[in-house]
């Protein structure tokens, strides 16, 4: 079966933890946002999807992985079917729930930080809205990274399977997903995220580890992995870095 | 088995697409919130299980559903579990991922409601941050409701099988939180829902179609359904609703 990953190009935004798992689990997949907008790649072809009036199960955003026909939307969703699929997630129904809840505050505590520069507004510049972004920051340094941080080492410390990974005692999709939030931390708040990681050993170990292992070592090392920068979720204004 | 929903509370907040799941399946289930606190009930319960030191699998933040010793948490989680449980969901994989996607959809959706009062800081009062809501509510009203209902009214729209029901030809717990949506956004935002509404007739008619089911009017009705509040997510502040 085809995989095709459509996200925005020049990003790695949410994209990035379907790739994580996609790279791990090793299986073949064609990025679209790395395909020539001349070949049908590109964001235009992600534009045409969304726009598609046949399309009788619309994503409502990217990413989404057009699996046969099939398109999966919802990052949580694909990496759902991609742990099923590629063993990246337990093989009980309690174990991939368990899984799947930790992606989904994954994904909430992805979507604070992107609120820390866009605030008021998705569809305004964060130069339009450095005040509040300002004041949103504080309160995520403060409160919500130290919170949600605290929660992720408590998993992984009660883990009854040892404190190897977040879930049982073989890596899932949501070691690769935490070990990225660690790394876009670092990169978007090196000075409060260093404060925040010295609470929370056993995250940083399993990010070393995760980022360790050598399918994803060379993906990182790739031209596929595209850098961080200031248009993604994770961006670096210092002066909310405080 | 024994169903029981640890919920905030006082407020409907993402605790009421469970209820609205549980009541509709007429499965029994205590809700924890509405047990007396002499009782082993209200807010000490949950909070007791949000600090307990013995828990492998704890949830980040209510809603969770303990079912036996198992603790579910993340409202779209728990509704996956119980709409294959229960019959709200499609029986194929394939129609369950996408009443799933739907359902995460509605939650992204449901942060930007919650985020217009309190769009810089969760742990401060709305009348903090009355500037930042009244800017991120303008957005909000503007940009993000319309392009939301739209989508969902073009799934309603696209269903191969009939206009009827978000997904398939049956009732699934997706067409019961997106009857809800609209019920908190009349309350929430009187006069911008009622423009946004005009342009989703399929969306207005289900929301009157699930609201008039049978168990789920007599749920309405009863002492269990905690009106709508100015402490929940779908708050009536006059000055936001622009």
């Amino acid at each position: 079966m085809n995989y095709e990953l459509y996200y925005w190009p020049g990003i790695q935004g949410r994209g990035e933890f379907v790739r994580l798992a996609l790279e791990e689990a090793a299986v073949p997949y064609v990025d679209v946002a790395l395909v020539p907008e001349e070949r049908g790649g590109g964001e235009p072809a992600i534009s045409a999807l969304l726009a598609s009036e046949e399309e009788t199960q619309p994503p409502f955003a990217p990413p989404f992985l057009k699996v046969g026909r099939q398109l999966i939307g919802q990052t949580a969703n694909i990496l759902l079917f991609l742990g099923g699929r590629h063993a990246l997630a337990p093989r009980d129904w309690r174990g991939r729930a368990w899984t799947h809840q930790l992606q989904l505050t994954i994904a909430d505590f992805v979507a604070e930080v992107h609120d820390t520069h866009h605030p008021l507004s998705t569809s305004r510049y964060y130069e339009d809205q450095k005040p509040a972004a300002r004041r949103r920051a504080r309160d995520f340094i403060a409160h919500r990274m130290p919170k949600f941080l605290g929660y992720f080492e408590r998993v992984v410390e009660r883990n009854p399977s040892g404190a190897s990974y977040m879930v049982g005692n073989n890596l899932t999709y949501v070691d690769l997903s935490m070990a990225q939030v660690v790394a876009g931390l670092r990169y978007a708040f090196p000075k409060a995220s260093r404060t925040a990681l010295r609470s929370t050993p056993h995250l940083v170990s399993l990010h070393e580890r995760v980022f360790a292992r050598p399918r994803i070592k060379r993906y990182l090392a790739s031209k596929r992995r595209i850098p961080f920068n200031n248009d993604g979720i994770f961006r670096r204004y210092p002066e909310l870095d405080t």
